[in-house]
């Protein structure tokens, strides 16, 4: 659905909004009445692209409707460096401030979700999108705006922001997109502080930019952020990056670089998922540091595999080993994931080991069970 | 109950039984009629206890009574040196021929079922004390019999047989007791062919002879054969003793000596307890050998014992992670010897891993379960 700019209804008290041939400029800084708005009745489509520049005080907003729980959510696209604030119904989306054209594409249903968790952790909406219309998009304080539209998907949109964004928010010097959150994994272990690097994220990252980069047909910015991206999977992570080895003798790499490090399954089978991406999808020329660090996690993969059954599901990490504690069973979804992860990871290394235990740990799922003595 | 020789019944037409002080001589070779016995109708004493010299073609005999199958099994003690073979009823224990005293201490239900289980493997007798009584004592041939008794028990008497058969069947050389059976652990490993040795087995000796030379009073004979028995613990598997590494690191004692081994967790804890008992019971000048290789077993132990554990019981052994297979469950009461050996060991070392694995696999016993993320 393109809501073309003209059909911004300018209210007659005082505020203005220009048209340049396509791209509207509006203003109602030091106005008195109503701002800039475009009234609508609009369901299904729930994600917003548009093209535009703010300046200071000024914002989009877009205000939503949930029929069944008779609330109005107000979603504010503002001139800020905060990331994300909310007061009550009102959620505000810093964009930061520029003259020049910046594109957003915002998932609206993921915007008013985030806004209620911030406020109500506990809390759950249901995002039932038949329940949600679009009412309202206002235009504050002054700015320039273009390609307003809502979709159903933009998925390519959304891809390109999170590539770029990958490019622009990477550590220069170590190549990693630190977490900026405390955490938490178990009683025994420090928290992470801020500033940490988990290798499945790193994984992410890289694969997302190895795509970037292919689909983009060789733009060579989104190559070489995830080249730079390895350096910390080489890292210890004594030394600030990811990589812990089991008994002294396996690379791994975590999820969570804690001391002592516990080995998270998952996590550790995604970054490899990255490492293959970028292995496959750049220039034989560069493949090298990639390969050898996927080969690695791989020959750890093939040993430490079965340490994680546990004769009727698999085990969330090792813990159990590395701490002497008891052991965090993996429950059913992450079992699964397990098992969906084993069976893509056979398609690729042809290995026994792998796809048995891919098999056997699926055969778990359906209440098979492994034999006692 | 003492059965004094001269209760023995000779019969009129031929046998003779001679009584010499205590002893009594018997022959009934070349004689024609019924032979030296004791009839009797005794239940609830079934150890047997006899010191006797008996020379070829000659036996002392016991009849029992299964009331409830109407049954009679014949014991036959007889010159040989087959150790047991059986035809029907008939159970032929090959006890060597000596022109001088030997002492034997038998538990009759125990050889009735060796019998039994000699001819079908399937059928399994209920040993129910009560349904049995001794009903005849022969005696063919000719030998020489004192302290003929049948008690409820005599473990001391049993227990230095053990331990005077250990001395008499260790092999000098290797300082083992060879297994004489073939032994199939699971597919995908070869056979053990009769030979092999044991850690367990060879701990169990151990434990054996540490007590008889404590209990003896210092007999060094014990002791010296007890520490010969530990070569076969520092010898690794390829060259014919017990010792694997996990993961090329940790040393552990294999119940079978597999390759690839499989580091079963009660025979390694079974053989611990063997080096604990000559450690502790060995002058301070032998100890040595023993306290190293029960260090670095127990050092094994507390870095490996983890990963048995399954979050709702334990793993018999790691057959999984050294052959990448399925792993094999505990059965229910294997589960519960991990757990005694574990709380017996707990009171040895004061270790918080031991302690805390005992606790909570005692805990999955009870239904608990580890927790899942």
């Amino acid at each position: 659905m393109f809501l073309g700019s003209e059909i911004f209804s300018g209210h007659p008290k005082g505020q203005s909004l220009k048209h340049l041939e396509h791209i509207a400029l509006w203003n109602d800084v030091g106005q008195k009445g109503q701002t800039v708005s475009l009234k609508l009745n609009h369901g299904s489509d729930f994600i917003l692209g548009v093209t535009l520049s703010i300046l200071s005080n000024s914002s989009l907003s877009v205000a939503l409707e949930n029929s069944e729980l008779q609330e109005m959510w107000r979603l504010h696209y503002v001139c800020s460096r905060d990331l994300i604030t909310a007061r009550g119904q009102d959620i505000y989306y810093g964009i930061g401030c520029s003259s020049t054209w910046q594109t957003l594409t915002r998932d609206l249903l993921i915007d008013v979700q985030k806004g209620v968790l911030l406020q109500e952790k506990k809390r759950k909406i249901k995002l039932v999108k038949s329940k949600f219309k679009v009412t309202h998009i206002h235009l504050y304080g002054s700015g320039s705006i273009d390609n307003l539209t809502l979709s159903t998907s933009d998925h390519m949109a959304q891809f390109y922001a999170t590539a770029e964004w990958l490019v622009n928010h990477q550590d220069p010097k170590t190549g990693g997109w630190p977490n900026p959150v405390r955490r938490r994994i178990t009683a025994g272990i420090g928290d992470l502080k801020p500033g940490w690097y988990s290798a499945m994220g790193q994984g992410h990252a890289i694969s997302v930019l190895s795509r970037a980069y292919y689909h983009s047909g060789g733009n060579v910015t989104y190559l070489n952020t995830a080249l730079r991206a390895l350096k910390v999977f080489k890292l210890p992570i004594y030394k600030g990056g990811v990589q812990s080895k089991f008994l002294d003798k396996f690379p791994w790499y975590e999820e969570y670089p804690t001391t002592p490090a516990v080995f998270i399954l998952n996590g550790f089978i995604y970054s490899l998922f990255g490492l293959y991406d970028l292995v496959t999808l750049s220039p034989r020329s560069k493949q090298k540091e990639a390969l050898s660090l996927y080969d690695q996690g791989i020959t750890s993969l093939k040993r430490m595999l079965n340490m994680y059954d546990t004769g009727s599901g698999s085990s969330y990490d090792l813990r159990h080993i590395s701490l002497g504690i008891a052991p965090k069973i993996a429950r059913c979804d992450y079992h699964a994931t397990h098992v969906n992860q084993l069976l893509l990871l056979a398609t690729i290394e042809k290995d026994k080991i792998i796809s048995d235990t891919g098999q056997r740990w699926a055969g778990y799922i359906q209440g098979k069970r492994a034999s006692h003595n």
